[in-house]
């Protein structure tokens, strides 16, 4: 078989291609040579039947992950169900199911049967809770049987932590909050405990074997983002950003579609820095951005707190958002914090792509304020991102449209700024 | 009487400066230069009496004001007087009182004696309510008595729109919003009907005369903000900013303290751009951005929109935030609204001082950071920005702190980064 890039290298258009291409609007010669580029990923695991395939690339609309899945300790697989339906109806690009415990290969096959956005996984959270769930127990044996079979499963894309090495660990341990990637710290204290390299990084071949036979996507995963303000753009993250760009090459050589995982949290003027130089060491590959949060203070509104880095990601140079709920840094996210959390970074990705002229990319705003200097308000709620809540909103206020014909209740009827500049504007035309 | 820009200049220390000194823990030295140069503003009418004067600069903490006041069809006196209540517990560093209607001075009489940050109000809405309410009965005469009055009671700051011209008028209404400021579209409405220039303009000295008397901080009005993206950075703008840059030279010939408002709606890339521009042209003067909202088509989520472009205006040079809350664009904001407005901008203006190194802003994430690897979540709550919402939040998922001593139920105890990061940490180390 051959992955959706060796296709688009050897010039061969794809039903995914042509799929993608039109999802986005755009020529699908434009898919075929930003794929063969490794400028964009198109994870269209072939197992995974019920895809309906989007392309993740700086040349195409920003898109939004969606993270859910069950911990040890809370929810279910009913209640991670739910969740899975509210991040599509909130417009999730991609969904990822974190899920640790017991029997995660039939939720994830239900997972699979209803996601038609491509699916991702962290296969060593699968890894570690096969082998009874402490990290201590960690083998590399059940990871790479773990990546075969979720392969074969149908997983579209997966994180692999390849690379965090031995000699980064004590730059990371040396950071106020250390290491706070699930994986990064789990193969941390294995490299540690039997004094090896990262399995994942020495046997990165078979990786690439299994990701080549299932065209998965592999997303480079940063073990070692930074997890506070103060320990951004340090040794550690890019000692391991330099390894991640040896990757890239490695997935690129052997026809594997790869993207590449980063920070975190970070100082809003850091950002651009960093998206360009991860950019330029990962060789163009796509960005995929965790937030990153700018600023630790706020826990119950990290959903904010990163939207706002993850707009600034977008612009200069992100191509994937992953979301970050309100619940970050507290608990597990609920139904209602899934969908506040896409509609806050769907608002981050969506301002990106405008104010970087993606081509269309305003024309919803355009036809929002003609909507609104219309004061057609049904109009604006169906044109809206999220129109139930802002119809739910406005109603609240003025329960009736014909009160609001020429105005709102904000400044009222005489003091309707809109109104007065569209009397004058007819009066002066006329 | 002398104002804090003339006493500044003359190398007088006041008691307004003293206090500004000690709440940013600054020399006083410096306020005072930053006040001489025209850099910053300290809004402190001396008949102001409940006031604890703060400063707005550059140089200083990034600050945000809140928007309160009744409509023509919305609220009362008691309900705008509970907003104020809830403004400053959320940390408002300034209010502005925008109600129209009758009897304001009464209104404002209470206000004032309730807050202890400076207070500003936009005259022309007295004058056009005083005059019957209808924008087509503003009378010049009028809005001067109501500047006058309004200094003479304690007013700290007023938005006064002296740039907008009559020959902007046909640039604006060329626009997909026209004119979206409501001082600037009865401005712009009245010119065009009497056929005569801006009195704010072409009696700009009389307004300099009642502001000097009362050391009254003028915020030079943008009438012509843009309403929507696809307005921003026009022609229309950039006439009127020409013009606030010349009112500003004239303020500071004369003594008065004065700060420049800017956009609006913009798109997240143009924000440098504006913000360095009005700095360049109006020499310095403070900058007090209304957002920018970075894109259109989120109704209900505007304090989110909005605080993504603040985040960018406050670390490429604005001073001061004009907050939004999830109502704009749908109607007036409730007690509730007023506290998720504030949450969104404190975050921004932050995140902005974080972001520009301001000395001693990244000591509260770190401080954060530190109660969080200690899994110390009672100190987390005391120190978060709204404690109460993140202990409820903790709670709903976590009924007890004595099950997250060492993890939280987001990863489960197995799988917390932290908690494995730290073992491996005292491991290496012991």
């Amino acid at each position: 078989m051959k992955t959706q890039l060796e296709l688009a290298r050897a010039g061969t258009v794809s039903a995914a291609m042509q799929s993608a291409a039109s999802a986005e609007r755009v020529p699908v010669s434009q898919v075929v040579a930003e794929l063969a580029a490794g400028r964009a990923v198109l994870p269209a695991n072939p197992a995974h039947t019920a895809l309906a395939p989007g392309i993740v690339g700086r040349a195409f609309r920003t898109k939004v992950n969606a993270n859910i899945g069950r911990s040890t300790e809370r929810s279910d697989d009913e209640t991670e169900l739910a969740k899975l339906k509210v991040a599509l109806a909130a417009g999730a690009d991609c969904v990822m199911d974190l899920s640790v415990g017991p029997n995660l290969a039939s939720l994830r096959k239900a997972m699979l049967a209803q996601c038609a956005a491509p699916f991702g996984t962290v296969p060593i959270y699968e890894a570690v809770s096969r082998t009874g769930g402490a990290v201590e127990a960690f083998d590399p044996e059940v990871l790479f049987s773990v990546i075969a079979e979720q392969a074969e499963q149908g997983v579209d894309f997966m994180t692999l932590h390849g690379g965090i090495l031995k000699a980064h660990v004590p730059l990371a341990l040396k950071r106020l909050a250390g290491i706070v990637s699930r994986g990064g710290a789990i193969l941390a204290a294995w490299m540690m405990e039997h004094r090896q390299e990262n399995p994942l990084y020495t046997r990165f071949d078979e990786v690439l074997a299994v990701c080549q036979a299932h065209d998965v996507t592999i997303s480079l995963g940063d073990g070692l983002r930074p997890g506070c303000q103060a320990d951004a753009s340090d040794e550690a993250q890019f000692a391991e950003l330099d390894t991640l760009g040896e990757l890239v090459a490695r997935c690129r050589a052997r026809g594997v579609q790869v993207m590449v995982e980063g920070p975190g949290h970070v100082p809003f003027g850091q950002i651009q820095m960093n998206v360009e130089r991860a950019t330029r060491v990962c060789a163009g590959a796509p960005f995929y951005v965790l937030g990153p949060v700018v600023t630790d203070v706020a826990p119950g509104y990290d959903h904010i707190t990163s939207c706002i880095g993850a707009t600034a990601a977008a612009y200069y140079g992100a191509a994937l958002l992953c979301y970050v709920t309100p619940a970050e840094h507290l608990g597990l996210p609920t139904e209602k914090e899934v969908h506040e959390g896409l509609m806050a970074y769907r608002i981050a990705a969506h301002a990106a792509d405008v104010a970087r002229n993606l081509p269309g990319a305003r024309d919803w705003d355009d036809a929002m304020t003609r909507a609104r200097i219309k004061f057609d308000w049904d109009g604006q709620f169906k044109l809206a991102l999220d129109g139930d809540h802002a119809r739910k909103r406005f109603r609240q206020t003025s329960p009736t449209f014909a009160e609001a014909l020429d105005h709102c209740s904000m400044c009222g009827a005489e003091f309707c700024a809109m109104r007065t500049s569209q009397k004058l504007a007819q009066k002066l035309s006329g």
